[in-house]
């Protein structure tokens, strides 16, 4: 490549249609973003001590609050916009900082969409207005120290008393005090509160009330006994606290009643007859969080990717043999081997995302989605949470790595980047157990199968014919079988590059994998059996499995975004970098096609070929590839990415030049 | 396995015995560190501004400043005590504050070393009691922003002036600052400044002066600007600052000689002719700073994985089909697979650690090294300072996610762990250009090559008998030679616990690698060839060999270390420990062992089936084998590790047996 100043050059028209495709449908969301993320206010800051990064981001809400991205998420009834795809892109759009981002999510997304997804008229009426506004800032009070990520085992309690028409809300010891709740340590006013219920002298089973925590001057109410969880890695704008409740009292209508209520004497019912599926609904329902926080994740990705991208254009270090001209970093191929394919995935991680709110949004604002639906959806949203937080994890560490010692410095943003996303793989579900809630959603064949990680409803599944059954019929699928029909047979040789064949070899694996892994579990149902010992020794697989779903799933909806991309520049640049995203996915875990014979070893090693070839190819457009994503330099804000390396370098080759 | 409570048992003999050989040939200053490092003003903290911080670890330097430490790394003629391995092992021992660690390593082993090694006795007389005893805080101000990993470029000038006999030290500009340099914001008095000399109108390379930058009241002295590099990621109690000089003079005495002079007009002597050479053996003196990092990694990831495996063996979460009872986390194969190999590197790391120390000790006080074991010595530095700040990156990022919301939390050190090891990749040599150099000189068959990255001096390499003349003699040699011979031939199936097969898988991936690699270099010497581009293409491949010639170092010291520990249990166990990391390492390349069919697809399923069981096999002594590490509960400091998570869960299954 000719060594011209990238860094000088100009936004070309391919930029701007990648950008349109990548804006998609939720393009005024993002507009709007880039409208009012403006300003002293909401410019990147680091270094704060913990309380006044607090203020500065409550104050943040609050200049939100006037605008319409509150509203996104809620009914036009109470003065929303019923735009819930909208709420999850305004949510990715805040990186400017992350406490922001996970504040915002935490009032109108966790807080506000428990209201709206679990209470009833009385409950909407009330407080949806005052939840937008943030005259109500609230909390979600879910998670305890003894239970994270078994939801189901909460230990708080919500006891019924007909007498004074009361629920009795109480934490019976250390272990169900709740734990890492945003907005409890400060701010927050109310808080949908996860308990055990009991009425009638029986337990109901796991639902959500609300109880006010802090009265209207700030102190708490009585029984109400709050702590901070004190510094954290990052987020530290977010004002986590844990709450205990002593025998604190809270009316009977504050039970959040959609899918389960208490009458004045304390009968219960519920349109749910099935205390599981009851359970594992209302979870459901909350869905919206957890592609929040994939989205979230991607974003952060990006903005990293952007910063190394750019410093790595303009960068020097090591003369080149010859010319002794030194060579931008960028141009090396360990470098661009960091920094490729991972841009290569976040696009892949893109599309996927957008498609996923698509269904989020069409599912809440249309037909709702029926239980196959649902369950699918749930599905997804699982496994692009846990694959997307991951992601960022990574990349971010690896941007880090490739700007050096300037990569440590707050001002060039990426530790923040890193600290602040760092528990987006554990918040809104442990990656780990979202990768087998995914792999068990395969493998239960979208029965009406409910439990949490128990294996026994996996083991009764029958293997066989997995792919007419498991594998969703989607937009992108009759395109993908196009391609896949026209593609060379297993095995054999043929062109790497064949989008048919690449499609194949990821579908087959997920198949062979899942295979597997039924007939391994399947042994869990024998008498005699530790279900528990063979779901544990198979393990390992679970995880495979999941994660080889997901890959197939980038990868459609990538392929689905190049096929609706009408731009031919855009769409044949896209092309390459959905290679780059599949082959270098394929490199990734070419063991396992080694070992189930998929590639020979000669292939295998030309996938690696194939995957240096295309950063070679991609390298000039990088910078046009992280342009696109749309995200303004004032949030990006490291100087290194802005010009100040750029200014250095030419400096030092001017007076470099003089000298020789 | 039967559910014991772990977190009561009581430490075994084997726990001792293991301990003993960890701490090996440099117990008594790790005992002495286990003395020394108490009370509050060694105990963790988080959350300090940096003003506080800085503040805080100027105390403990002080401190410190009062015992042996500072001794180990000076001679005896100047009151040290010529125990440089003991500094190592004394600056890796400093896990209580990663910034002390730090900070110890800029005062004693930077400045003070390179005053000590670059010096002459003028420059120790006049010095080194100052140094060892912080009335004279300095710097070693080495990188500029415009060059870190090509230091030969350096553009800091100091120019003779035979008129006054001074060197006047100069910053060109922006790009020449110097940045990053621990102990300029705040105290350093003194720098070690590397800079182009020039005398007599000739340029004569990177040498190093002692220029003062603040006088006896901490203000900068005249020319010498200093700004502060702000807030950083972590490691914020070290005052990293930039140094600008203006003209700045010194006297003619000011250059640390050791390696070239300057007489009174001019005229210029070295004891090594070539400026090439006399450079890299300059470098070559100060290899002790990237040895030390590698074990300040090293201890750093025992320590996260200490808590990990703590919490991991108190914390409870899901029930078990069947019994209900909620199962340890540890307990799970995923857990077990994320902790146990990494703790199982962690063991080969300090073995090999242990080893490379000691032949820096002993090239030091004792026979000095040839050029041809300094040339290994420096080699093994870089691969162990890339692969173990690399692992200590992973594990601790593994770490923070297996304790969930818990390890995001400041108390439970894991933050400060990952922010402040996260430099650790770059400083003392940035990992990516470390393992090139361990590539360079494998290939370069320790010949009189020198040169930074030019590929030149690598291709006229003649491939062929590697094993022979580039794997070095060491005594651990002796040990897998007889295992290696009575192995079982390449390819063929039996025995995966086979230490000889293993062995010499490890040795047939390295002869392969770098033999492809040569070949593919030789190229570059060819007519009309562009010499960068044939290196650029294959820079995956010397990464590969860097990586590979690593892990047969690691699992050569790991044997040796098993060979002479004398206690029968301790080595059974750690003999496991050893199987575990060797085949972790081959399952995690096995798609180059099936790519250069070294393994048959079935071996390699196996190698994967044999992993999971060393870890169900390893798992009950996970606690004792990070107890082994030695490292003081005080220093851990996290609740989480010491008891807080064991004390809650035995609340909560009392509460719980008494509802049931």
């Amino acid at each position: 490549m000719t060594d011209i100043d990238v860094a000088d050059k100009v936004e070309g028209a391919d930029v701007a249609a990648l950008r349109e495709l990548l804006d998609g449908r939720w393009a005024h969301v993002r507009r709007q973003a880039r409208e009012m993320l403006r300003g002293e206010l909401f410019a990147p800051v680091h270094g704060l001590d913990v309380e006044a990064h607090r203020a500065r981001v409550a104050e943040q809400l609050r200049a939100i609050a006037g605008t319409e991205v509150p509203g996104y998420g809620f009914s036009s009834e109470y003065g929303g916009s019923d735009d819930v795809g909208g709420s999850v892109v305004a949510f990715e759009m805040l990186v400017c900082d992350l406490s922001l981002m996970v504040k915002v999510g935490v009032q109108w997304g966790l807080f506000g969409g428990a209201v709206q997804a679990l209470g009833t008229e009385r409950h909407h009426a009330a407080h949806l207005r005052d939840v937008m506004s943030v005259e109500l800032p609230g909390c979600f009070a879910m998670t305890e120290t003894g239970h994270g990520s078994d939801v189901q085992r909460l230990r708080t309690t919500a006891v019924y008393d007909p007498g004074t028409e009361e629920f009795v809300v109480h934490t019976p010891d250390d272990a169900a005090r709740k734990d890492y709740i945003g907005n409890a340590a400060r701010d927050g006013r109310m808080a949908v509160v996860f308990a055990q219920l009991f009425s009638g002298g029986q337990g109901r089973g796991v639902h959500a009330l609300l109880v006010p925590i802090r009265d209207g001057r700030g102190r708490p109410t009585p029984g109400v006994h709050i702590e901070d969880c004190g510094h954290k890695a990052g987020l530290n704008g977010v004002d986590n606290g844990r709450l205990r409740f002593d025998g604190v009292r809270v009316p009977r209508t504050a039970l959040l009643n959609r899918y389960g209520d208490v009458a004045a004497d304390g009968s219960y019912s519920s349109p749910i007859d099935s205390p599981n599926r009851r359970f594992f609904t209302m979870l459901g329902t909350l869905v919206r969080g957890r592609i929040s926080v994939a989205g979230g994740a991607g974003t952060a990705a990006k903005a990293a990717l952007a910063i190394a991208v750019r410093y790595g254009e303009a960068r020097r270090q090591f003369g080149r043999p010859g010319t002794g001209e030194e060579v931008r970093i960028m141009d090396y191929l360990a470098h661009q081997r960091r920094l490729l394919p991972a841009l290569a995935k976040s696009y892949a991680l893109h599309f996927a995302q957008e498609e996923l709110v698509s269904r989020l949004h069409d599912g809440w604002t249309g037909e709702p989605l029926d239980e196959h639906g649902q369950r699918e959806l749930e599905s997804r949203a699982a496994g692009l949470k846990a694959v997307s937080t991951w992601h960022a994890t990574d990349v971010i560490q690896t941007c880090r790595e490739a700007c050096g010692g300037a990569g440590y410095l707050s001002e060039n943003r990426l530790p923040q980047l890193k600290a602040d996303t760092d528990v987006f793989t554990t918040f809104e579900g442990d990656n780990t157990v979202l990768l087998q809630l995914v792999a068990k959603s395969l493998l239960t064949n979208y029965r009406d199968e409910f439990g949490s990680l128990d294996t026994l409803g996996m083991a009764r599944f029958v293997a066989g014919q997995f792919f007419e059954t498991v594998i969703e019929r989607t937009a992108a699928r009759s395109i993908i079988e196009r391609l896949v029909d026209a593609a060379p047979g297993r095995g054999e040789g043929g062109d790497l590059y064949d989008r048919g064949w690449q499609c194949k070899l990821l579908e087959d694996r997920e198949e062979h994998v899942l295979e597997g892994l039924a007939r391994r579990l399947r042994r869990a149902g024998a008498d005699g059996v530790d279900a528990f010992e063979v779901f544990n020794n198979a393990q390992d697989h679970v995880l495979r499995a999941g994660r080889a779903h997901v890959d197939r799933v980038l990868l459609e909806a990538f392929v689905a975004a190049v096929d609706r991309c009408s731009d031919p520049g855009a769409r044949a640049l896209l092309d390459q970098v959905c290679d780059l995203y599949v082959l270098s996915t394929i490199e990734a875990d070419r063991a396992w096609f080694l070992e189930h014979e998929r590639l020979t070893p000669a292939r295998a090693k030309a996938v690696t070929s194939a995957v240096n070839a295309l950063c070679r190819r991609l390298r000039p457009h990088a910078r046009d590839l992280v342009d696109a994503f749309g995200l303004d330099d004032a949030w990006l804000a490291a100087p290194i990415a802005l010009g100040a390396e750029a200014t250095r370098q030419q400096t030092q080759r001017a007076a470099m030049a003089e000298t020789d």
